[in-house]
């Protein structure tokens, strides 16, 4: 048995007693797992500085070690995360639907847990927690692939809250970690049909495609967001410019920020330039069409390239078009279905905006950083959805449920 | 370009157009689309018949053939089950949730199709029409890769319906069919990201793994049904045997009959003996464990390969159980998470069973043969989905839509 099959077996033998589990339950492990993190938090800290000195030995950025730093207070915080999913309405067991049938027939459609869900994701520790979190409150259990980089952190988290668990009615097995850091523990994930319901990755692109090209095993696709904001001809001046401007700039490494401006000719041609004058002093660098760089000398012509690709960064495309036409073509063929914003005074370019754009969110003068469990009111997020199928946009608690239809005869058979 | 990326970027070219439909103008489609086929039911019989000389050529066995062959009465048939599909509510635009942020945000969750689906499908040339009038009603574009056996006839009758189609406010590349008879055509559309949102295959179990195990694009999984009835201690004699028989024998070729027959030791010392007379007397072949084998001479042993077989055929594994927790046992190990069913008097024993058995439907006293979208009440069924993702058990026309949040502010940035 290998360590990925091994564990995955472990976790799926623990589906029918997380299935069965109670709401309160299920919130005392919660709160007894928060309880231990924070008791915790000198040795978790202690491994946390391992894969901190490793990763300064690797030449890991500041960036990216700041990410990865725990700290008391770090870890208070995320424990006080696993108190607010206590709060939340357990979403298992309810019933959806009912109806009785001609035949006699009674019919319930009731929500359940995925089963075991697989969860493939980076460097950040706290997801550990989270995602713990938020599956065992809706009696999944869930096997984690982090990334190599946090390996000792989420080993000590991973420990901690397993032994929490012991001491409750939850099963620790319905927790696990692989913590073979090669690719092909990943791998071997991503085709483990039977033993996992659902993968969900969470991470950058190259880690998103690679499980969406590979995995047999269904996958909730996160996270890839090239997300646009389009300035109308009728948008207010002021409001352009702080939507845009927030969305580029307020947190520009997530996936809900935007990638590309589109300004309406008419509005470009008297404002484009003091709205780039902010982005340049925040220190954003610009990429335009023709037409911007005729209005911005400081822009670089900008590419398809540029068009496709997800900074995550001060860069921002910048393109001008000739009307509302213009704009819905260039975000059909450069987006990701993610987020999309029009700012405009105009109801009904706004409606034709919203009704025609295809992503999991559209606004309507306001920012895209917006698309946000928290945000939305969700009161927790397991990931952004930017597939179709099960789940779109901001997922919360509902999203790590499935149905099932309880059928009660006395004695029917088909004719 | 390829045929299957040519057509699927002309439906895809459709979506907009399509999610803006009013449902009047769908439903004025489908019934013109019904009107066609009768219309033409002569050129479509013609076409039929090259399909059914071919199969009788190649050898094709009888019942296929039946399957096959079309007739006008047949056809009659499949257009009133179109104008079935006008009378159901259209799920798309509606308001699913809505929100108001203390921010002054307002959040709307609207009910939206799910752009093309790509349907992959063996040789019945009803499922033709059937999924063209369920895919079109909920706003998709659809491409069609129908079996080669029904080749001459889907290619006619998606002309037809082409042709309707272009009568109408519907644009006829909503609706295309994939000609090309090879595997190639299939692992094409398997791979298609970016044009088809969602594939959904429907035949026999080789063509169902194919799907899942190379497709890229999100799959619906439907149909591979190993279905078991539970015959427990306390069971009614006469509805268990009534049960059990309907289960295999009523139609055996279809998902939600039963393949192995799980029977509790006290109830088989006394019953199995007359239950197994009924379904030899029905040219039932029986396999069974060596408890049934000593109660029922005629029967051969069954082997793991069996319990793990969809027969689709008049054969049944028999399998005497000490207990509930053995039978739930034999569930978890072959059951492929479709349809089960508990025969019992005991009422503690079906809810642990309803509650424990990880499937989409769950039945408690009655044949597992309801599982169906007509049978539930659902007006029509583009499949049963065995997957947990999305859709579970049959599927009617909310499983063919997504969703999309509408965000409407008056400058909101997040802070």
């Amino acid at each position: 048995m290998s360590e990925v099959r091994d564990k995955a077996s472990l976790a799926k033998q623990t589906a029918t007693t997380m299935s069965r589990l109670t709401t309160e339950q299920k919130n005392h492990a919660l709160l007894h797992m928060a309880q231990a993190l924070t008791k915790e938090h000198v040795s978790i800290v202690a491994a946390n500085e391992l894969d901190i000195k490793r990763g300064r030995e690797n030449g890991t950025s500041e960036s990216m070690l700041d990410r990865l730093t725990l700290t008391q207070k770090r870890i208070n915080d995320i424990a006080e995360g696993l108190r607010e999913v206590v709060l939340l309405p357990d979403p298992v067991g309810l019933l959806m639907e009912t109806f009785d049938r001609p035949n006699g027939l009674r019919v319930e459609k009731i929500s359940v847990p995925l089963g075991v869900i697989g969860m493939i994701y980076e460097a950040r520790p706290n997801v550990t927690v989270d995602a713990a979190g938020l599956c065992l409150k809706t009696g999944n259990a869930i096997v984690l692939r982090g990334g190599s980089a946090a390996l000792e952190s989420n080993r000590r988290i991973v420990e901690v809250l397993r032994e929490a668990l012991a001491e409750t009615d939850l099963p620790p097995d319905a927790l696990q970690l692989i913590e073979d850091p090669s690719r092909s523990s990943v791998d071997e994930m991503l085709k483990l049909n039977g033993l996992l319901d659902v993968i969900i990755p969470r991470g950058g692109a190259s880690l998103i495609r690679n499980v969406v090209e590979n995995a047999t095993v269904p996958v909730i696709e996160t996270g890839a967001g090239i997300c646009h904001t389009f300035i109308d001809a009728s948008a207010d001046a002021v409001m352009a410019s702080d939507i845009a401007f927030n969305a580029r700039v307020q947190r520009p490494s997530v996936c809900n920020s935007m990638e590309t401006l589109l300004i309406h000719e008419d509005f470009a041609a008297i404002h484009l330039r003091v709205i780039a004058d902010r982005f340049l002093a925040a220190n954003v660098e610009l990429r335009g069409c023709p037409r911007t760089l005729e209005l911005v000398s400081e822009a670089k012509p900008v590419t398809d390239e540029d068009f496709a690709t997800e900074y995550n960064d001060y860069i921002l495309n910048v393109r001008v078009v000739a009307n509302l036409d213009e704009a819905l073509d260039h975000i059909r063929k450069f987006g990701t279905m993610h987020s999309e914003c029009i700012v405009t005074e105009d109801k009904a370019n706004a409606e034709r905006f919203l009704q025609e754009v295809d992503a999991a969110a559209v606004y309507h003068n306001a920012s895209t950083r917006f698309t946000d469990g928290f945000e939305f009111g969700f009161g927790a997020e397991i990931g952004i959805s930017t597939q179709k199928l099960h789940a779109r946009g901001p997922m919360g608690l509902p999203a790590l449920t499935s149905t099932k239809f309880r059928v009660y005869g006395n004695g029917q058979i088909r004719g």
